[in-house]
């Protein structure tokens, strides 16, 4: 990326709104989900490191939440950081999403902050693709039929990645707040596709494909009884993000193929948490790697534990930053304090041609 | 702080410029001091959350550097996050300062990201507090002449800090970069002060309060060569930020009273990586909370173990956000995707009105 290393690019909600203008959500989600693929097809442990992510718990009366960081390391070129809240009353008590984000991209050369953009929709699409990529692995390839439990933000983006790769002809939804169940057919009307609210035990027992992403309380769940799933059923489960908050039945699991996203991960805060490691299946960079080996498990059961991934937003911001550049989107800010004379911290500050009062401008490409 | 939940401010070092213009240098200072004084005689660990800073090796041919992450958490309140990068070629190959780094803060109860902020100014100036802090408890009140080992960036900000409690008369300088050595009085100039450079040994021999702030690459410490050291002297060692890179001679350290920052991550990456903890003494929180318990030392040798402490990044990144404010300072700006439908990741990329266009306006207030 062509930078100038004393100025950081924001790519703003409105940029956003403008790169799906311009692309089409259908062609980005498939280009995310294409770049996703080849990142996890062509990942080298040697060039890229992937931390676990670490944060606070935020504590609440009435239910945990926590404030994240997920970085990674592109030796060589650059460090993608993600900071990430989960907040689980956000949408009722402030109309905030539960899931607010940043994304933030580093050059390795200097520490530089180059890039700075909404991580919110970004988090959405990518853990969309990420199910999507998992989905195509270890589903069957005519399931026509998916379930959503948890109708929420994360089960719009669910659907639409999934649906882009399957003959998806009927959408069962099931939320236990009403207001989501409700609205969840106008919030994927784009989609145009058949959906419906179902009780619960029926979208068990019809689809063939399962995403749980709900906002459990940690030790609350399952979210699913396990009665009547079909033998081939493919699950996502999106939800789990904090020690103790897990929306699968351990029998489920036990009798599954468990893939988790980043594997020492999910053993502290994903579906992982529930079985022992030997228990554990191949990661998604494994099965991805290795389509071939795992597809006698698209006729058995198997759950995709997604509790995201730094390599996944590392993707995300390397395409919505591509397609700003190309499109000559984003604000250039001058934000830190360099480009003076680098010995002196007060240089830029002394200096009244170095430094405009106002320097905010908009960009006209990068 | 009243905040929009749905925007940032951005405080870019314009900002910063015009908040040192209208507050001045000194009282800057003076204010940060007194406020990071009063954030470590107050601190309550069951109040604020306090981590080790983490991050990524950033190697190199010539020098590794590192990119980290500094969290601090104030319970139902907010979490600052600096992220930090030390490359050490910087200035030499691009210009740049050594520490490049931006300062984070978030609303606990939503995670929404309240204000980002320059770092780098931030980062030289809490530094240049935090040795002020230590040197008030640990330095005979009348110092009058300071040594600076390493005349870089944050040589100035130490120096400034340090001549704002004592009644510095004269200042010596050494670096082994001949443009950094020559360009010290210059950029200290502002604070009036008698600076000259000195061999090492006079800098050692006359000295009551000494400073090493050096990029010595790891391994190759020590700086400083503890012959003929003054009796009382105090030394603020400001360059450990890597496991292996130190400043002092391990037998120097033995004899004298060793204050950290912060523990735990000295004995990873401090000068206290050179003893065994049950040599390290009192955290410059227990120093300022008990300052007469630890004044005799003022007429012995003593060690300010100053790694970076996430708690000076809270105090400044409040402090300048309070000036912001009251200032009408910063920039808003609508950066993530949120103030829509919670539950709808496309909602804000749907609706026109909810999102327009070009949405960077200057603030003119918060």
């Amino acid at each position: 990326m062509k930078s100038d290393a004393t100025r950081t690019l924001l790519v703003t909600r409105s940029d956003l709104r403008c790169i799906v203008e311009a692309v089409g959500a259908n062609t980005l989600m498939d280009e995310l989900i294409h770049a996703l693929t080849e990142a996890l097809r062509t990942f080298d442990g040697e060039q890229t490191e992937v931390r676990k992510r670490d944060g606070f718990l935020l504590e609440s009366a009435r239910q945990p939440g926590c404030l994240e960081w997920m970085p990674v390391m592109q030796r060589g070129h650059a460090v993608t950081v993600k900071m990430v809240s989960y907040s689980p009353h956000n949408p009722e008590e402030r109309g905030l999403p539960t899931i607010i984000a940043t994304n933030s991209l580093y050059d390795v050369q200097s520490g530089h902050l180059i890039a700075l953009m909404d991580g919110v929709f970004a988090t959405a699409l990518r853990t969309g693709a990420a199910s999507a990529v998992a989905t195509r692995c270890l589903a069957s390839p005519d399931s026509r039929v998916i379930g959503l439990i948890g109708c929420g933000a994360q089960a719009v983006t669910q659907l639409h990645a999934i649906s882009r790769l399957f003959p998806i002809t009927e959408v069962l939804g099931y939320d236990t707040n009403p207001e989501a169940q409700e609205s969840f057919a106008r919030r994927t009307a784009f989609l145009g596709l058949d959906v419906k609210i179902v009780p619960l035990a029926e979208l068990e027992e019809r689809s063939d494909i399962i995403c749980t992403a709900t906002s459990v309380a940690v030790g609350a769940g399952p979210v699913l009884s396990e009665k009547k799933l079909k033998p081939h059923v493919h699950i996502n489960a999106v939800g789990s993000d904090l020690p103790g908050k897990t929306e699968l039945p351990k029998s489920l699991l036990e009798r599954s193929l468990v893939c988790p996203d980043f594997t020492v991960q999910c053993l502290v805060e994903g579906e992982c948490q529930q079985i022992r490691p030997d228990q554990v299946g191949p990661d998604l960079i494994t099965l991805v790697k290795n389509p071939d080996v795992y597809e006698p498990w698209r006729e058995r059961p198997t759950v995709f534990d997604s509790t995201g991934y730094a390599l996944e937003d590392q993707v995300v911001t390397a395409l919505f930053l591509k397609h700003a550049e190309r499109l000559g989107l984003g604000t250039s800010v001058a934000l830190e304090t360099v480009g003076g004379d680098a010995l002196d911290p007060y240089a830029l500050l002394h200096t009244p041609e170095a430094a405009p009062k106002r320097d905010v401008r908009l960009a006209t490409g990068s």
